[in-house]
């Protein structure tokens, strides 16, 4: 089977409608295990306090086969082994203060994402594909920023298109000054598309390059180089060819040392030891995914996976020191990392899911004694701050998967602090008011904590309280005024935390409605819609790279002049010129 | 010809590959003119200090044959009545300081665009349909924030979509409490496609409705109706249906007291003299339309238009009063104008043409004089603050017109404070240094003035010379130092007002290359890009509108579930349910 069948391509639509076909007929699905000793393409070294990572990718090592990944171009297996990298070092490597990113191909940085793999991809993997891509980017910047983990980028060859926004990720960019290494976003020139990994958001409103500049620099295929690439603000250093990796580690130990995170373990010193991260324990059957703490019900017949959180159960650490003992299965770190699985799971494997129902289980006393340990520590703890930086990461993963989100608390749940982030991301919340008929389980509560006032925001920069309150002050103080008070329902409704309130003879009816009817409305306009209801007020990088970007690179996918027979993605390397439809929309 | 035929649809892409067929094949072309005389679907009456335009849409006056607009339903031919209405309502009735909206139609405010010509429209048509619309309802809200002119909406019946849409760019809403009248988005529900007026955006960040009741606003095809909407904040008051146009004319009255614009004639009072909107005139050939100030030079063989802006000649209004008295003749008002509708020509009738060469032909000094008025009375005359707004809304429309902008500063031009706005919207600028060879005209220089400080900011809200140093403070100031000065090109570069400097010998080759590098690019890519490399810095409600939803909406209307002949949109009122892919991505 070729690539073109396995990524889904050119079977007819009716045919993936059983949400079973497309995809996965025939391919495998995606998974996102993997760890440094089974990388193919890349290569990490740890040198306290930097790290080097090298992109070295194993051209015949393609995710699907049916394509070459020469001059270091990247795929979907690529990049989840960069994700995998960066995820690691912040919790493996608390004395790695910054990062190499760099080459070990002599002369050729990156030629970005593989244009033979996105050819054949289908628009679904396509967008997913970007997807992945732009979380993996932003986590690096978000290790930058937040964990004390600066990124530099020795460009020792060409960087073009993926390959410079990877770069573009970085804190700090070397070029090798050797009259032939450019930097250069050719997506438009040469395949009619754009560049897919926040290029043009970051030329703009993280490197400030001058508009009609940024404008010659993704016009012109051959890109720039030298001197005027660090004139214009493309790159922030130029380094003999030769000695690039020496600067950059000069660069990094410079930068590593205004870096807050704990002294790593030099020669005769003490440091702070690491968290492994072990293989995530995975019980998949046809129907169901049970990772332990969280578990993902399939119902294909109604569209709709159901995913739950089950809460801390048995003696959990009360301070930092017992978390970092715990290490990988200190529950919120083991459920951040279980539900962020599910996630990409359903977003890749289970296309015609459209609704995902977010439930939880168990006790809320016990997340807000988790989250007592989390907000203690968030400041003085590495380790601490590193876990409550990936629910927040997790957490906008969710935002971001093009799903319909429904939460449902009902008794037995446990929607307190953390995990009341996951009524606060769902479109609509329902409560069930008083109990179920024959079951004495107490009616269900739901509870802030000091970790929905900030810990955690969503891509505009606000906690998802805030942003449900955008304009509302009097609500927020409202809201905020019940800090840590178990709420019932019609305290909750009264407060704006929930959407729908039914006791026990109507709720299974206006549950099972409101599903059908969210699974009866087109895919499409929910995904445009959902994007335009979850992220208002202020923008960010990150909005503008899901919020614009995206969504004019989705738009340029679909067209003609791209994607279709004639278009430039799919004549690109074949000699032909592709043909446009010149009409300006 | 059916209206399928004459709105394009339906031609194979190939056919409009010479940029000659497609809507102009057939069809009339969109022309903007229009006055209150010849309204076939607003009435107007001037009640100072009010105004009350009502919608009373003749079913059978559609722009185009083949539909019928029923229950107060628009299409472009209404929308261009409306834009012309709230233009001269700005500079012909100084006196009305708020304006009611209401329907002249009982029980019905308006049903939104036309389904039946949006299914039957094409792609282009669609896209361009909702800009100008969009631009409309932003022109309202502009009268209401900077004019003196409130905007208040009286739904005596239901308004759903786009009917809606329009209530939400006024500055109050009333709704008929009558247990029938509703507002409503049922664009997803009904449609499969997303509201394209700025609905999600106005509903989310200038009204605040919280996020799960707009989500549920937007998924119910019936809206919400009565004191649900007023506590959800979808309207601002509920009156009696039959007294609702009473009510909204006494808090018409009570916003018009706190108004800044003149006062009216009231009887035995005198009153602001208002300022007719003369026809424009416009001598069109095959291949070129002038309209005095500003002429289009149509090169169909190279895909550029040309647009020349001449600038002020003979003897001008150097204070408010001479202005006044020019009134519709006064240069700046006279040329934004024609610049305008050049603008609107080109985007509806010329689709094929992608680059726009922005020129200049006049006297850099008596720009700036032009501008010395502008600048002395911009808060203190109301003729001189609409001409000003104008121009501020007409660069704007440049900025969002889909098309590749290349300036062209050359011997002879007047690139000076307002019209320098030209060169900084423009993506690329071209500036010739010293004279062409044999040819005593003096080179060429640029000047800023203080439009170009403020007065005339991008949607971002920055003037264009701040969009143009986001992040570079220093470079920012070492141009507004130079205010006033005619700067040579050297100095221009320098200053990074212009991209490219080239001396006769080069400047024909190097233009000509640029213009057939631009061609030969992916119309749809260039879009795109230039949305996403034009609007850094800070977001706006119109940034967004523009950007995000407007984006989104472009990828939905291109996607099967909605424009395929099983899609939403093209079996909406047929009996037969939309088929979807069920794919989310």
């Amino acid at each position: 089977m070729g690539v073109t069948d396995r990524l889904g391509r050119g079977a007819a639509t009716g045919d993936r409608t059983d949400g079973d076909a497309g995809m996965r007929g025939g391919a495998r699905r995606v998974r996102f295990d993997t760890d440094p000793g089974r990388y193919r393409h890349w290569r990490l070294a740890i040198e306290p306090p930097i790290a080097i990572l090298l992109l070295d990718v194993d051209q015949d090592g393609g995710f699907e086969p049916g394509y070459a990944l020469k001059l270091n171009s990247y795929d979907l297996g690529v990049d989840i082994e960069l994700a995998d990298a960066v995820q690691r070092l912040r919790f493996e490597h608390p004395e790695v203060r910054a990062v190499v990113l760099g080459s070990a191909r002599d002369g050729v940085f990156s030629a970005g994402a593989n244009i033979r793999m996105l050819a054949a991809a289908d628009h679904p993997f396509k967008v997913n594909f970007c997807k992945f891509t732009n979380e993996t980017r932003l986590a690096m910047e978000d290790a930058s920023a937040r964990s004390g983990q600066v990124w530099v980028a020795a460009l020792n060859g060409t960087a073009s298109g993926g390959g410079y926004e990877l770069a573009l990720a970085c804190d700090h960019i070397l070029l090798a000054d050797d009259g032939s290494s450019s930097v250069s976003l050719p997506e438009v020139p040469l395949l009619g598309v754009l560049p897919g990994t926040g290029g043009l958001t970051r030329v703009i409103d993280k490197r400030h390059v001058r508009r009609d500049r940024a404008d010659v620099v993704c016009t012109v295929a051959e890109g720039v180089r030298g001197r005027r690439a660090l004139d214009w603000g493309l790159v922030d250093e130029l380094a003999p060819r030769t000695a690039i990796l020496d600067a950059a580690r000069r660069r990094a130990e410079a930068l590593a040392a205004a870096s807050d995170r704990p002294q790593g373990p030099r020669p005769g010193a003490a440091g702070a030891a690491g968290v492994p991260l072990p293989k995530l324990d995975r019980d998949e059957r046809e129907d169901r995914v049970d990772y332990g703490h969280v578990r993902v019900d399939l119902d294909r017949g109604r569209s709709v996976a159901t995913i739950t959180v089950r809460g801390p159960a048995g003696d959990q650490p009360t301070d930092a020191a017992a978390a970092l003992r715990a290490g990988a299965a200190w529950w919120p770190l083991a459920a951040a990392r279980q539900l962020d699985d599910a996630i990409l799971h359903l977003r890749f494997n289970e296309l015609a899911l459209g609704t995902w129902v977010l439930r939880t289980e168990g006790d809320p006393a016990a997340v807000a004694a988790a989250d007592e340990v989390l907000l203690a520590n968030l400041d003085g703890d590495w380790f601490v701050r590193e876990v409550a930086l990936l629910l927040k990461r997790t957490l906008k993963r969710l935002d971001l998967s093009s799903r319909s989100l429904v939460a449902l608390v009902e008794p037995g749940s446990c929607f307190a602090g953390t995990l009341l982030e996951l009524l606060l991301a769902a479109d609509r919340g329902f409560m069930l008011s008083g109990g179920f008929d024959g079951d004495d389980t107490p009616p269900a509560t739901v509870r802030l904590t000091g970790m929905n006032l900030g810990p955690l925001p969503a891509a505009n920069g606000l906690s998802r309280l805030a942003g449900r309150f955008l304009g509302h002050d009097g609500e927020l103080a409202a809201a905020r005024a019940r800090l840590g008070d178990p709420l019932a329902a019609d305290e909750a409704e009264a407060l704006g935390l929930v959407t729908h309130v039914y006791d026990d003879v109507d709720w299974e009816d206006e549950v099972r409605l409101a599903l059908e009817e969210r699974a009866s409305l087109s895919p499409d306009a929910l995904t445009g819609l959902e994007a335009n209801l979850r992220f208002g007020g202020p923008e960010t990088l990150e909005t503008k790279i899901f919020g614009r970007l995206s969504a004019w690179q989705n738009w340029v996918f679909q067209r003609p002049n791209a994607a279709g027979d004639a278009g430039a993605l799919r004549r690109f390397g074949t000699g032909v010129r592709p043909s446009y439809d010149p009409r300006r929309v």
